[in-house]
């Protein structure tokens, strides 16, 4: 794969890479998608390179498609890392030998790369981790959990965060991370949880309320032991609108 | 200048470059720094490529920093831009005749090239609109008198401005804006021409004085025919608390 892309690395925008911080909900924890490559200890973001026919977002929806066999999710750019060092000596002569690729095909690889980063949030239960490469080991890792990161990983994954939970301020979520029918509890457990901080109960209601994007269904969660809880959706429609238009009140 | 970075092309990240959305305040008109070059009857924004040796956002440093003659101005990345055919046929071969450049070292500008958008907010009255090249007209322009761009160029400034909209409701603005004493008034007029709408007068006063950046001079505004309204300052060591903390209260 690699060394398919090096032998026609004409058709790929020199220097220029993308990386994919892949969320997914699950047992109460947020969830990475991450990669342990062969020629490497260290664990990766799912990440390729950008077709030199392709718009940049549409090559950032291949990564992803490829990673986890999904399609239609919520995908977003979010920065572009550019630091001057930050693949230097990533693949030295070892690691190209294990790769069997030639230091003269390893030029286009060992050079400078800047990265732009993505990040997507993802139905877990509608994912299965996809290894495109022999050898690999592509797994679901709790975000409080994740081992140590090649390269600047590890920074463009907490931006990721950090980006995600500002823009939980400003747009509604969870049609991607939740199943189709859910309680108000689980949805605001998904905000804690990439909060990472208890929220007051009935503020939370009030507040999501407020946005009318849920819709109550005439169904009670089943399997709870007390006082069944109501289920409710979303409401696509205007879920979209909001998206679109933004939820802060604004000045 | 383009000639000399073509022929050290070597010395440049390929296909990849920066280009930056500079605003100023001035007559209650939100300014643009906008570049007429010699090779086309379009206005430009300011841009520049990537030293190999230097990181991306140093970059985007030295290119606002040729144009604006300014040091140490709020200036964030916002988003990257990667259409495929963004800058086909930009260069043609009059243009590059016209430079005076062969189409062998022109070859280098033709390429497909993704470029990486920052915004800046400066002080209008400390700028001196700073042409680098010969027969280059440099101005500032009211962001709705923008003529015809090159490129996309439209596209990123449009998304500069509605980042710059909405990280109105994240963090303190005005510190780059202004002048260093400043009326309430004045202050809202700032977030009125931003936002492009009326804000109630009553509303804002609260809404900015409970972020805490602000310090009330012992001074009044000169020159006034009525009551004089009074005078404030940032308390620039909160203003960088809130700027780093954020000031959305979130959930």
């Amino acid at each position: 794969m690699l060394k398919s892309i090096l032998e026609n690395n004409e058709n790929y925008q020199p220097g220029l890479s993308i990386d994919c911080v892949i969320f997914g909900f699950h047992d109460n924890q947020l969830k990475v998608l991450l990669i342990n490559t062969p020629h490497s200890e260290r664990w990766s973001l799912p990440g390729g390179f950008i077709p030199i026919d392709q718009d940049i977002d549409t090559a950032a929806v291949t990564v992803l498609n490829e990673r986890t066999g999904v399609e239609g999710v919520f995908l977003r750019q979010f920065s572009t890392f550019g630091k001057i060092k930050r693949n230097e000596n990533h693949f030295d002569n070892e690691a190209l030998k294990h790769l069997d690729i030639s230091p003269e095909l390893g030029k286009w690889l060992t050079r400078r790369f800047v990265t732009i980063g993505y990040y997507a949030l993802v139905d877990f239960s509608k994912i299965l981790p996809n290894p495109i490469n022999r050898n690999e080991i592509v797994e679901w890792i709790d975000h409080k959990e994740v081992p140590e990161l090649i390269l600047d990983h590890r920074e463009i994954l907490d931006k990721a965060l950090d980006t995600l939970r500002v823009e939980l301020n400003l747009m509604p979520i969870g049609y991607n991370l939740l199943p189709e029918k859910f309680t108000i509890p689980e949805l605001q457990k998904l905000y804690e949880t990439i909060l990472d901080k208890k929220l007051d109960r009935r503020n939370f209601l009030r507040k999501i309320t407020n946005i009318g994007i849920l819709t109550k269904l005439d169904e009670k969660k089943s399997n709870v032991a007390h006082k069944a809880p109501n289920l409710y959706s979303f409401d696509k429609e205007k879920y979209d609108e909001v998206l679109k238009d933004g939820l802060y009140q604004g000045w």
